[in-house]
C-alpha cells in the first residue's frame, strides 16, 4: 500500500523535485504487528534531515498514523519518502512549499527474517564515495553512488559491499553502517564528509554505551579492519550481522556481535 | 503537456526509481515552432550519459517524436528525463528493464527571451562541488548540490553562481557551463570530475574551432576568471551570456560573446 500526502496511490506528480532532482530525503524502517520500531529514533533523523535542506518535516504524528495505516499485519519493512514537492522546472527551492509525502509499506526482505544466517559476507566496492560535507550523514534521495556501487556484484553469496571515500578512508556498507570490536573496543567511521549515519548505527553507539563499551569515531583505513577481532554491519531492517568474510579474509566469531544486536532491540531511552 | 512513456500524464509510478535514488538523467532542450534545437547533440549527449549509467536510451526517433509532440506552437522548453523505472525497494539496479520516459514542454523562461538583457551578474557560491569522476560530465537526477547552490542566493538581479571544487577549482555555474576569453583564446573548465558536460559547451568549443579561436579545457583557480578579457556562461535555453559583473568584479564587453553566441547557432555538423 503507498500513501502519497495521505490518500491512497499508486502515483507520484510528474513535476516533484523529488524526481527531478532528488531534493529530498527517506527512511526505511522495520514495523512489527503493524507497528514501527524505534519510531522516535526514526522521526528524529527524519526532522534533522529536513532541516538540513530546509524542507518543512511533517508533524510526527501524523506521519506514524501513516506507517500505522499501511504498514502489514505481521512483520514488514515502511519506507517514507519526503520531497520539496512538486513545482515549475529551474533548480531554485521553494522555501515555503509543504514536502510531498509518500509512505508506502514492503515485504520483509529475505535476508531480514529471523531465520536468516546471522554471519554475512562482504566485499570492498572499487567506486570511491565523493566528499561533500553539506550532504554527509543526511539519507537524501541522491542515491547514484550506492546505485553504482551496488552493481558492481551480483554473486548473491555477497551480502553487502564495503566503500572507501576518494581519500581511501572507509566510510560504510552501500546499505549499512559499519563497525568493528578490537580489543574490546568499538570503532565506526566518521561520516562528516560522506555517508549515511543511520539510525541503526546511532542505537548501537548508545547500546554500546550503556554496556560500557568503548565506542571510537574517527578516521579509519582499511588495514584497520583487517585487523578487527570482529566486524560488524547494521542497518534498521537487518539489525547487525557478524562479517565472517570479506574477499580473502575470515573471521571467527568473537561473540560480540549476537550482544549488541540484543542491546540494539532494547528500550534506549 | 507531459508524456510518461508515451502516454499523457500528470504522474509516475511512486516507487520509480528516478524519485527513490535520483536513478536517471536528463535533458532541457530549447524549441521552435514545435521543432526541438541541436537535437542530434541532445540526442547522442542523452544516449552517453544512459550508457554511463547502463540504462537503455530509448530510440532517438521515438524521442523526437515524443518532443513534437509535446512542444509548444512558437518557442518553448521542452525536459527529457529517462530513469531506470519502477521498482522493488534496493539499490541493486535491474539491467534489462525499459527506462521510464518522461518528456514535458515547458514555456520559454523570460529570461531566455530574445528581448532578455544579454550581459548577467553572477556570484560565487560557498558550496564547493564533490569531486566524483563516475558522474562527472553525466546530466543526471542527483542534483542536490545544484539545489543547494542555488539556494545561496534570493536576489533576482543575480542570474547565476559559479561553483568551484574542493580542491578550489572553478567547475561551472549552477545551470551552466562556464568560458572565458584571454588574449584572444578561449578556456573552460575541465569536467572529468564534477560537473556537467552540456551541449551548449560541446557546440561552443566546436563553433570556437571552426571560427579559428584556440581553446583550452583545463583546471583552473578563480584568478584565471579575475584575469580574463571577457567571462561568459552559456546552456541549450539561453545561448551565451557576457558576465558583466561577478561580485565586486566588472567588466566592459570585448566582442566575444556576440561572436561566439552567433555561431553557436549556426550548423555545425
Amino acid at each position: 500500500m503507498i500513501l502519497v500526502n495521505g490518500r491512497a496511490a499508486e502515483t507520484v506528480n510528474a513535476l516533484d523535485r523529488g524526481l527531478a532532482y532528488g531534493d529530498g530525503v527517506f527512511r526505511t524502517l522495520r514495523t512489527h504487528s503493524g507497528q514501527p520500531l524505534w519510531w522516535a529514533d526514526h522521526y528524529a533523523k527524519l526532522a534533522s534531515d529536513c532541516k538540513a535542506l530546509a524542507l518543512d518535516c511533517p508533524d510526527g504524528a501524523l506521519l506514524q498514523a501513516e506507517v500505522y495505516q499501511v504498514a502489514d499485519v505481521g512483520q514488514g519493512v515502511v519506507k517514507i519518502m519526503l520531497t520539496r514537492g512538486a513545482a515549475a522546472r529551474g533548480y531554485a527551492p521553494s522555501m515555503d512549499g509543504e514536502c510531498t509525502r509518500i509512505v508506502l509499506s514492503t515485504p520483509l526482505p529475505p535476508h531480514a527474517r529471523s531465520d536468516a544466517p546471522p554471519d554475512v559476507t562482504v566485499r570492498w566496492c572499487t567506486l570511491h564515495l565523493a566528499r561533500q560535507p553539506r550532504l554527509a550523514g543526511i539519507k537524501h534521495l541522491n542515491r547514484l553512488e550506492n546505485v553504482l556501487a551496488r552493481a558492481e556484484w551480483d554473486d548473491p553469496a555477497i551480502f553487502e559491499g564495503i566503500l572507501c571515500d576518494d581519500s581511501g578512508r572507509v566510510v560504510s556498507g552501500v546499505m549499512s553502517n559499519l563497525f568493528w570490536v578490537r580489543q574490546g573496543e568499538l570503532f565506526t567511521p566518521d561520516l562528516s564528509n560522506c555517508g549515511v549515519a543511520g539510525v541503526a548505527r546511532a542505537r548501537l553507539l548508545r547500546a554500546a554505551a550503556r554496556l560500557g563499551i568503548r565506542s571510537h569515531i574517527g578516521q579509519f583505513r582499511s588495514d584497520a579492519i583487517l585487523a578487527a577481532d570482529e566486524v560488524m554491519i547494521c542497518n534498521s531492517v537487518i539489525g547487525v550481522r557478524r562479517v565472517a568474510r570479506l574477499d580473502d579474509m575470515t573471521w571467527s566469531p568473537a561473540g560480540w556481535t549476537a550482544t549488541l544486536n540484543k542491546a540494539l532491540y532494547e528500550d534506549l531511552d
